[in-house]
């Protein structure tokens, strides 16, 4: 199946990518800028089912890497998001076919479809996380053993860089530090895959979901019902907590926005800890949710997804917790994303609709 | 003219590369070990004078980047030397006709020997400093335009990048933050000219000099002759300090081994300041010589070149001060590697074979 991504779909899609985003991404509202300026240049982007990308395609995802805090400042021009795919179609001496995305999260759901009008592309209704993670090699394709490499980034200054690297973890580690030298925001492409991997390997209908969401909170504010509700059925989730936020530290470092806020409400304080994405949300008493399923944050009455970078004190907010595609929850998948890598010597909590359990 | 560098001659060219090296560039020894694997296993390698080098040559350079502390401890299989040349084959879809050196130092002189031999392809008796310089864009080639990028560094592990930048100090920031996650030590292959550009470019006859050095200090020996004094009289230099090491910090930062020694001699106390190599040498009162001009501290009696990693306390030492290339004079290239780019706020002091400048 495909469909038509159209200017005025692109707010409500990168709304929606937002949410699923868990925080990351950077501000939806500027990638969607770049993504509607791109279509009024090229055309609509045809967004494509899973099942309809041929056995021999070749597609490459294409992302923004870096800090949000500096993502946003930093928007690229249509001939930087190309320039990594360039750079790797004259590596592997391939013509790319398709675009898909890494994740989705803000920009990271709109570059693609920026990326896709500008090449004259279809554009995977997929991703490979169904959520937004901190590192590169944290997407389901390297647990299918796909290879992030040949990976290739890209600056605004026109410095461009191809990896191979021995594993994902690895390219990872180069393209970070190149990244934070680089000024902490880089184009990249990688992850080549053909159609039977993209099968395998991909969260499907992210693109479709994404819009939904988003749809559905703008027709819960223009139907006076509650669009924190609706975004909870939408990805059958549950709200853990409401109040207001009342403390926020925060800072870049190694080319992540590290850092943790507290939210003051009538079920006590809730923390939530996050680099770049939300990671955990506890109580004193208790684990609300945890890495990898999702802890969104939404404005309380707009039901608008409040990315890490712009959590403020006073905001009054209320957190969602929904599950993650269930392949997050193997040993080796949470060895990669789980609780324990980024640091917090608590077990991966897993959303079962309602339980909590104790801190 | 073209002559052949034998596995016998290597440690003799070595020696002299690191009196050249001022200090970086590793112990000549381990570096020898692998010229004259590679020799044996592939037979001897042919230097061929600039002139030599036809107008429609594809050269490359081959080196060694990272911290001397490390790279020592690394030295690398004739696999990794020879891995970012065929990376940068496959990138540009030709084929190298000659290597050439970028620097003169211990390891990275013989490198590009083992190189060569591993290549089959000769050696171009040149370099592109006539010394030894911490940084990649610190090469006569910058000043003429030469782009290091293409560049591409490999690791041990498997890790390969190939780097397209907009000028020679970003292909520096890039490979060293790289280098330095990928362990501190990668082979680089980079600079690539053609014939033209190599007689322009390049310092001329830099091996047959390390040769004559390495050959000079050896012949002193046997004779019973002065070692140090035979390579102030090839350089034609000048011997500015003796004394016994009483004091060395050193500390590996940002890929770097940066530091600094006190010598104590009848003259009163020498500084001197390095990183990877010599830059400084001065007493509390006199300035006695700088970067980019020559600082060598070899060994009082055997005239054995001492790395700064390989300073001791209580070596007894002497230390020569020598012209570089005239070039490395002009105000462009000393905003390059003059002391104010290392962060020294004192004119370069310019060798007139006897002068010194107050401190």
């Amino acid at each position: 199946m495909s469909w038509l991504i159209t200017e005025d779909m692109v707010p409500h899609l990168a709304r929606g990518a937002a949410v699923l985003g868990t925080g990351g991404g950077g501000d939806p509202y500027i990638g969607s800028l770049l993504a509607q300026q791109a279509i009024r240049e090229h055309g609509d982007v045809t967004a494509v089912g899973l099942s309809d990308v041929p056995d021999d395609a070749f597609t490459l995802s294409v992302a923004m890497m870096g800090a949000p805090t500096v993502m946003v400042e930093k928007l690229p021009s249509l001939d930087e998001v190309v320039a990594p795919v360039r750079a790797l179609e004259a590596n592997l001496g391939r013509t790319l076919t398709h675009v898909s995305c890494a994740e989705v999260g803000g920009v990271n759901s709109t570059i693609p479809i920026a990326a896709a009008a500008a090449l004259g592309l279809p554009l995977i209704d997929g991703d490979g996380m169904g959520r937004a993670f901190p590192e590169l090699q944290m997407v389901l394709p390297t647990l299918y053993g796909v290879t992030a490499s040949p990976l290739s980034f890209s600056d605004e200054k026109g410095n461009t860089a191809v990896l191979h690297t021995v594993d994902n973890k690895w390219t990872e580690r180069i393209a970070r530090v190149a990244c934070v030298e680089m000024g902490c925001s880089v184009m990249i492409s990688g992850f080549p895959m053909n159609g039977t991997q993209v099968r395998d390997a991909l969260v499907p209908d992210s693109l479709s979901r994404c819009l939904a969401i988003g749809n559905g909170i703008s027709e819960a504010r223009s139907t006076k019902s509650d669009p924190v509700a609706e975004v909870s059925r939408l990805l059958e989730g549950r709200e853990v907590f409401a109040g207001k936020v009342v403390d926020v530290e925060r800072a870049t470092t190694a080319g992540f926005a590290r850092g943790s806020a507290r939210i003051e409400g009538g079920a006590g304080t809730l923390s939530l800890s996050f680099q770049n994405e939300h990671l955990i949300a506890r109580t004193e008493e208790r684990i609300l949710a945890t890495t990898p399923d999702l802890i969104m944050v939404l404005d309380e009455e707009s039901g608008e997804p409040i990315t890490t970078e712009a959590l403020r004190y006073g905001q009054r907010v209320r957190v969602l917790s929904a599950p993650s595609d269930p392949r997050w929850h193997s040993t080796e998948a949470l060895d990669m994303v789980g609780p324990k890598y980024f640091g917090y010597e608590i077990p991966p909590h897993r959303f079962d609709g309602a339980a909590e359990v104790p801190a």
